[in-house]
């Protein structure tokens, strides 16, 4: 965990040299690049601290935090690229997370995990439970996709109606979800908690005597930094993904889907890949399936409803190609983590399954519009 | 048990206040409303009279006639509304029957029993078989629509065909299923037998001595004179559907999908939910799964055969909506169901899933044919 | 197995009928049936010579050998088809392969030995295994015409690339699961090889002392002369397909679907039919999802590349029917297969599933491209 986090901090080099980029105008190419090389390491940061504060808040308050600001680097660049008019680039970029997460992720922590560990076990009803969840947010997300397909068509004013509605649905879903895992039933996750130490972080146990220690104004004051640098960045980002894409050949669909949630989801890759690696799946799993959980009933709803206050209103009418993906993407994240055991063959299946979705939306010929 | 069915049997007054609406024509709106609430009760008391009956009648006799009377009021209603040609009606009431039992039923069930249990059992192998039999069921429904959206088209007499062979299919799968749940592996169903008792009504062992005392030609009677009400009010209902609804602002499409089944059903839905806050999971859950099961292999291909006699053909093509509506219906609440086990939140799943289609179904843009 | 064996042998006489049919012109459809009828034999010797010489081999060359074998009279008839310029035959008879194994061969093996044994039990894990990889392959093969149906249309060239790209990616998924099932994880699989001794077959343990006493070069002139006359007959059945099926009346996508497919793995189901009636489950359901797997993974890419070379380009571009058909026999084959046991209903289940398909297949309106 310490090698992973100290070579992404290298990367905060990327910092000065992307703002430097900006203002003596190296190129939307550099800029763009060099952005999105730095908030990789600044999520990174922001979940740590975001973790450290959560210690110190408790069970309760902490889980909440965790919960809110869990997907904050897609929370930001989604609505910076919102508020630029790149509606496309963030539904594909939704769409990607959950792709990235289910499939990148948890291939990477299986196949990589199983090459050391013949047999890997994770508990299956949490698992379970979650792909029960992941079912519905995806129905949800399909529905109004769905319904422009099956008609002569809608009118865009009903679609963002339908839109809100479906959101405001998730989003209740969402909060019960976490009155659920938290409160009523918080002992079925009792395991992952536990686990929670072996990445080498403070659990609650020990933060009840080490919490005076912890100096919490200095992990809130790395979380301010690092999320309004982390905004900063974004707007670099955004700012140069449309020309920056173009140079390099890339369709907006492609960049949306593929890169975007790449640079935003970096930092988990790397702990769920690192604890899949020490043999502690639950927690691995947790994290890949937690994070596409929450993308698709807390950010996805979150960004509709936002797009509606900034007067740039983001309907969940998909390009058809983008819900296919998402639909076997849980699929066979499900078919695959359903028995609570993994190995590396799981994770190749896994892998596959990346490639292929990321070779055709490399190949598919819908240029959506960008602005 | 006894609460709702006095509950419900207060709504028997609606019988003669729905003849006088109509008679002294006050209006089909109310026509409408007051012979939906009339149907309420008297499909209660038909299942009550058709279980009395089964019990005289033994295990086989009565099993095949629960497995006949079983959805009687949709078959009714499905008939009368066939003959008054409102074939599209008909086939959205199927789909809303379907996901109705499966998200509705199923999902307030889990909520509210689980509500008072915090976790409860039920037996996963018939919940894993009647998956499996329903899975073969949306298949089988599907593969007309499927036929049709992707050829150049498919000319009516073959849809017919189509239909009608595929029906035969559903109707032999279904005398199959029955012939393994009563005969060759009724083991398999002792569980929900044994249960059975816990909603107050005669066990086969006590009928055993009560036999001579239920008054047989009384539940006979009872039988047939609540079959003919609900012919009776069917026809009202559905003579004033279509201008009912349009008073009301709804779409042909959401009255078949969300209305007719919660009036059809409303019996049911007081079953399955009083069993679940009993902890009668095994009872409730094949309630739910056995209904839907029901329509989709008996029902639905009756009435296909049903409208080829009356000259009113009906064929399985559908709109693509509501066949990703049963879908995903079946999908979710399979998911659910398959491990076993249920909570609190697993009902809030099905219940979202049923509200985001519901919403979708009201938008839909798609104003099918009435008459 | 001797006596289906047997059975199947006496069909040998269809060899000389056939060739004599072709020489002295009695008719393309009397050479097509004849043909037919002889393969069915060859491929059966074809399967038990294959095997045989495994034996000798020992369990690494020997299992490869299976492994690129098992499917021969498929790969032989799909390359000679394509030569042809049976583009779509060859590829409608993959889609008919994949449900033929895991509708018909499943379901006839669980409903005969289901009504011999009341329940069957075979090891789930390799089930599973089997059902997520079988997942990827669907979802590989899927994804080229979900391009082209979700968008503007894709162009040929850019149609084969993304088709040759999913075919590279499946065959590595083919080769890392052989390395999984023969190495590193091989004792997964050891119940079902210590069940092939139930067919009656030389086991790898007791081969260790008959080695020298098989004939091997026996072995190999059988494969060789059988392989030869599967090549033969093969290019009497691809020649005379179009005008026999015409005469027939029969469309060209469903003698894709459901005549070749039955032709090229008639062997197979008798294989799997006979082991289940033993309650030898484990290998009939490994037969059944087995060769499906092969299909997917190894013959349908190989013959991509194969028209590639041929210069008679095949890409993975289906009706959107053949893909419905094929998602919908892996997900019931799923359910049905993912808890490890079965009763004669699944069996049924699974039967009636490729019924109401093939009776699709016969009514579909679309007469594909031949030649």
């Amino acid at each position: 965990m310490l090698n992973t986090k100290t070579l992404l901090s290298t990367l905060l080099i990327f910092v000065p040299i992307s703002i430097a980029a900006h203002f003596f105008e190296w190129g939307s190419t550099i800029v763009f690049i060099t952005s999105a090389l730095a908030i990789i390491p600044l999520a990174g940061w922001m979940g740590t601290a975001t973790e450290e504060i959560a210690v110190v808040l408790g069970p309760n308050l902490g889980g909440l935090l965790n919960a809110t600001f869990g997907n904050a680097t897609e929370l930001i660049i989604g609505i910076v690229a919102l508020n630029a008019g790149l509606v496309d680039v963030v539904k594909s970029s939704l769409v990607g997370s959950i792709m990235g997460n289910l499939l990148l992720v948890m291939g990477l922590s299986m196949f990589l995990g199983g090459l050391r560990f013949k047999e890997q076990q994770f508990q299956p009803v949490i698992a379970r439970l979650n792909a029960s969840a992941m079912n519905l947010a995806v129905i949800a997300i399909l529905v109004p996709t769905a319904v422009d397909v099956t008609s002569i068509g809608i009118q865009e004013p009903t679609m963002q109606t339908l839109s809100a509605a479906v959101a405001i649905v998730l989003i209740t879903v969402y909060i019960l979800t976490l009155l659920f895992s938290m409160k009523t039933h918080s002992y079925l996750y009792d395991v992952g908690v536990a686990e929670n130490d072996a990445d080498g972080q403070i659990t609650p146990e020990e933060a009840g005597h080490e919490a005076e220690k912890v100096n919490l104004k200095l992990w809130i004051g790395v979380l301010l930094l690092a999320t309004l640098t982390v905004a900063f960045e974004s707007e670099l980002l955004v700012g140069t993904l449309e020309e920056a894409t173009n140079n390099l050949g890339l369709t907006a669909l492609f960049t949306g889907v593929i890169l975007v949630p790449i640079i935003g989801n970096a930092a988990e890759h790397a702990t769920a890949v690192t604890v899949a690696m020490k043999d502690k799946m639950d927690l691995s799993v947790s994290v890949a399936l937690g994070s596409s959980l929450q993308i698709a009933l807390f950010v996805a709803p979150v960004l509709v409803l936002a797009g509606w206050i900034l007067g740039k209103p983001m309907d969940l009418n998909f390009n058809p190609f983008e819900l296919i993906a998402v639909a076997v993407s849980v699929l066979i994240a499900n078919s695959v983590s359903s028995d609570g055991r993994s190995d590396w063959l799981e994770g190749v299946l896994l892998l596959a399954a990346y490639t292929v979705l990321g070779i055709a939306f490399y190949f598919h010929p819908i240029i959506e519009g960008i602005g």
